[in-house]
């Protein structure tokens, strides 16, 4: 396999200290079309690896087949992608054995229209520049140190997570004066996302220029593309984010922050936005 | 609103201490169909709370509206549910204004097939039982010490985690013996679990009878859903249950492990199948 972990240059910010430009570790996240029979049946979003175990384990999730006899074989469509001479291994056609029956058309889950045998990251992300009404290109900017305040904002802010510990976070701030416009949990990050941008648009707010969505977990593929289609410039999280993030972010010009835990934090697209203050730049004395 | 929060029984176990029964708070998920002029369109599990935001936001992350003039207006289908006197509040009807194109045929992607204006936890139980071909008539078990080794066993072979802190893992154990079965990486977690099950389709196992699936975060709805289409009788999270996901347990006889950590657990339904030795359940002199 060798792509459940790829690297990018990101740049470490660290308050107290000169930010320094090296190689990060991202875990790989790719669609993957399933098949059944030729007909597509639904596109996840993936770590590549093991993608046989994966389509069969959805058909049961899903209770298209439960036994290992029902399943006849999983091939991926060893086509070229759509750019013509790459081969992406993110399409597996499934065979059900005789007497299967197929996947009920209710079943049929498609997150992103795929008309080749060439699902690939590039095709997500020209999907994506395709249907956002909102460029991004926003001057917008803010201070690592405003950065380094927003989790902890966002945890002072999120009643429900203290009580139950299961809800996740977004919540949207100005990027020059730090101020907090909105804040919404949900039990799925994307809704929570979701609920902010709906709060926006309520509002007659779109495209949100000058600020930055700050989410309580990982910063994913879709997260990215929520933001984007809302005009949001900058996107920070508290944990890590994935490949094809941060590929679709540095295509769509969207500052992608991840890791952003106490005073220090990785940028890994479009850092041009974020600012380092002289004085938060040198490493004092005494101080580590 | 008021039910972003609920309570229900838990039993929590602390090795070392008598186990204590009590009332834990739980994030609520709900179901909440959209529908556009009538038709549906997705339908998401959600917190209930700032549906109409929700609904919006997940418009113009896909494509469908920008602006605020685009949507005209957005009401909770007001009849009883499924089961006849209840309100759910879970099924919101958008109208968008005139001239705004409704949301392509591709778009619209269905998690569970629903038919009246009534979708409720109570209907997603329903359809899930209606489906799995394996029951949880298990007696397998297995020992709140055997379960507080389980996260620290998943940590050691998460090779991938280790490198970019942006994988989930899910692992099988063997109930009686501990022994880890088969452990599967992946950005999303519902495909480590996703992958976990067809590899155990592929080697011929369905259904799971004696396992314990083990998850490096939250259990959703859908996880339990997922483990029970495979017979998996025990599931343990790391960290918090949704309400939704100790409802379905609960009804399908699933034993849910939640808050995995350190030497205590909360065990949320069916906790006959989590055996505390007598030497686990006194508190020693001089310990804690």
């Amino acid at each position: 396999m060798g792509r459940i972990v790829t690297r990018r240059p990101v740049l470490k910010i660290a308050l107290g200290h000169p930010p320094v430009r090296r190689a990060d570790a991202l875990a790989v996240e790719e669609p993957l079309e399933i098949r059944v029979g030729g007909a597509p049946l639904a596109v996840t979003m993936r770590t590549p690896g093991n993608d046989v175990e994966l389509a069969a384990g959805f058909l049961v999730s899903e209770g298209v087949i439960a036994e290992g006899a029902e399943l006849h074989s999983a091939i991926h469509c060893g086509g070229p992608g759509a750019g013509g001479v790459e081969n992406t291994y993110n399409v597996l056609d499934v065979t059900l054995a005789p007497g299967v029956a197929p996947p009920s058309p209710e079943l049929r889950r498609e997150f992103y229209t795929t008309s080749s045998c060439g699902v690939c990251g590039k095709a997500s992300i020209d999907a994506v520049r395709t249907v956002s009404r909102y460029d991004l290109d926003d001057t917008a900017s803010v201070t690592a140190r405003s950065l380094t305040e927003f989790p902890t904002r966002l945890r002072e802010h999120q009643s429900a997570f203290d009580k139950t510990g299961g809800l996740h976070a977004a919540a949207l701030f100005d990027a020059e004066s730090g101020e907090m416009l909105v804040l919404r949990e949900d039990v799925g990050r994307h809704n929570a996302v979701d609920k902010v941008i709906g709060w926006a648009l309520l509002e007659n707010r779109l495209p949100l220029r000058g600020t930055v969505l700050q989410v309580s977990g990982r910063a994913s593929f879709e997260l990215v593309q929520k933001a984007a289609m809302a005009g949001i410039p900058i996107l920070a999280a508290v944990s890590a984010p994935s490949s094809l993030a941060a590929e679709l972010a540095d295509s769509l010009g969207l500052t992608l922050v991840g890791f952003l835990r106490g005073r220090s934090m990785n940028v890994y697209t479009h850092a041009e936005r974020v600012g380092v203050d002289a004085a938060d730049a040198w490493q004092r004395e005494g101080t580590a």
